[in-house]
């Protein structure tokens, strides 16, 4: 079967998407024209749209899954994307809120190929514009002007709070080394599945689904935002440098403990325990800790419960009664998001 | 005339604001209840309710005149303070996000005599705990489960934008020695007016008043903002140690370029220029430099300037149509402002 028979161009994963981000990126780009210059600057910066300088530039902003998501779910509740643009916008501004505010707790000097926002202008305007994104988000969401505007703007809240405990757990957790699988994955469940869960509940809750269905499409993005953190786990010890742009095994040079391996110190057996003795004192070999997560079963189950995962989202949307067509498209969101460049 | 007479303990300014925080108070401990216990702890240590082990502390909170402004609004305009809650327990939320951002931002290492946030628990827990606090609010302006939900949610974002503007040009400005009165108004007006703006707009929202009338209370709320800001200038100057806690002379000693500072610079002729030498090479007198102030004319400027915003105050509540009784109190708490501790 060819990718073309697979999913056909009008309706592939990427093309989804596509369009999605022309629906959000104008409203996006006057969002944040209500930002003082420096502030537009900063912020236009780290969405790609522009060098450090201003120089308009073509850099990478991301899949922008989280609006497409938030539009498919629109046109699934409703037969239109439109009502659900502010939605998009908000995740959207949202999302890049934590992402600044992220580097500037882990002190990353680089995303996507790019120094960072501290890392160009100092912690002062990188707390400062993530503050301001987080505020457009909840402005944009007000301004929809519908009756639904006071619901989403509530799930979008409950969802960032969910985000930010996510992040609370993340800086705890590097000053451990008993961190279980299940604290793990309740950590990713806030730094990922809050926010792919309300992307996907305001589209249903903007185009006026009932709680059910506005609940079903929130735990269709929570699960979905599992599996992505998965696969991206995954990524960051077997994904090459032509997927990732890094350097393979980086998570392990990093001595990352992710999913896979946490549940291999947790449940490995004696490659797990010889995995424990590298993070205890690490050797400059990454490729040993690899095959040991490996040998442990690490790999392998976080392959399963992604694929897990993504059978649960699907459950979630049983519950939801859309149309075929707009099943099929989400399904192929979700197994876009397992197979990612894996 | 005695200060009984002027204001009856039923009414008086530090009685109607301690009668608003026993309404805020269980709600805003409420909404922290939501937070994981090492951030909850945190935002508890910050409004002075525990020590940083979380045993109970009797800290000062402050004088609560942001939630206390709301609460009144909500009287003049529906009868009761009630509807006006949420917005009160917002408002602080908000306040105290910006302070534990700003004391990072700032690297101030007290405030109110305790340690900050940043300076006991580190870079990320101040910009996390600083986070959720602004999301809370969202939180609980969304669920006060009106049909005002939308409009406050909306003016809340409104305002705090123009907070985090003010903290922008406040960084930026740190970095110039050109700044002008007209562009430190405007930066106190961010800092200051929009909060308190917002304050008292967020009160007669939530009370059903018509959007003329929401536009009159946040002007009034707005112009106290700039009122509150020049005696805080002034107060950095001459204030006392027994009223402010900290030492005479203290923002020169700093050498901040406070309104009164930057008046004189600006419009102070010898002495402002006597000023300019001061900063450019400040001495270790700062008695010199206050003289300086003095004698060009800052001091006497902001006193001034103090008394006509709390006119404008006053104006803008002639736009509001309340009882006289109302209008009293909220009068009296211009007053409150401007008097404050000089």
């Amino acid at each position: 079967m060819t990718a073309v028979e697979r999913m056909p161009a009008a309706t592939s994963v990427p093309g989804m998407l596509a369009r999605g981000r022309e629906l959000v990126d104008p409203p996006l780009r006057q969002a944040l024209d209500r930002l003082d210059d420096h502030s537009r600057l900063v912020a236009a910066y780290h969405l790609g749209w522009c060098d450090e300088h201003g120089r308009p530039a073509n850099g990478s902003s991301g899949k922008a899954i989280r609006s497409g998501l938030t539009l498919l779910v629109g046109e699934a509740v409703g037969g239109r994307a439109e009502p659900a643009v502010p939605g998009g916008v908000a995740v959207e501004l949202v999302h890049n809120f934590s992402l600044i505010h992220d580097d500037l707790m882990d002190r990353d000097t680089k995303r996507r190929h790019r120094r960072t926002v501290w890392a160009i202008w100092g912690d002062a305007t990188a707390v400062l514009v993530g503050d301001a994104l987080a505020c457009l988000a909840d402005e944009v969401l007000a301004e929809s002007n519908t009756p639904y505007a006071a619901p989403a703007g509530h799930a979008l809240a409950v969802a960032t709070r969910k985000l930010i405990r996510g992040q609370v757990l993340d800086v705890a957790f590097e000053r451990r080394d008993d961190v279980t699988l299940a604290e793990c994955l309740d950590m990713a469940a806030g730094k990922t599945g809050a926010l792919l869960g309300v992307a996907a509940e305001l589209g249903a809750i903007l185009s006026g689904a009932d709680p059910v269905t506005c609940d079903a499409f929130r735990t269709y993005g929570w699960e979905l935002g599992l599996a992505f953190q998965l696969v991206d786990d995954l990524l960051g010890i077997w994904g090459t440098p032509e997927t990732t742009g890094k350097p393979v095994f980086s998570d392990l040079f990093a001595h990352k403990k992710t999913l896979p391996v946490v549940w291999s110190l947790q449940y490995g057996g004696a490659p797990g325990r010889d995995l424990a003795a590298w993070f205890a004192n690490p050797s400059g070999d990454a490729s040993e800790a690899a095959e040991l997560v490996e040998r442990a079963g690490g790999r392998e189950w976080a392959l399963a419960e992604a694929e897990e995962r993504v059978r649960n989202a699907g459950k979630a949307l049983d519950a939801a009664g859309i149309a075929p067509a707009n099943r099929d498209q989400l399904d192929q969101l979700a197994q876009f998001v397992a197979e990612r460049q894996l």
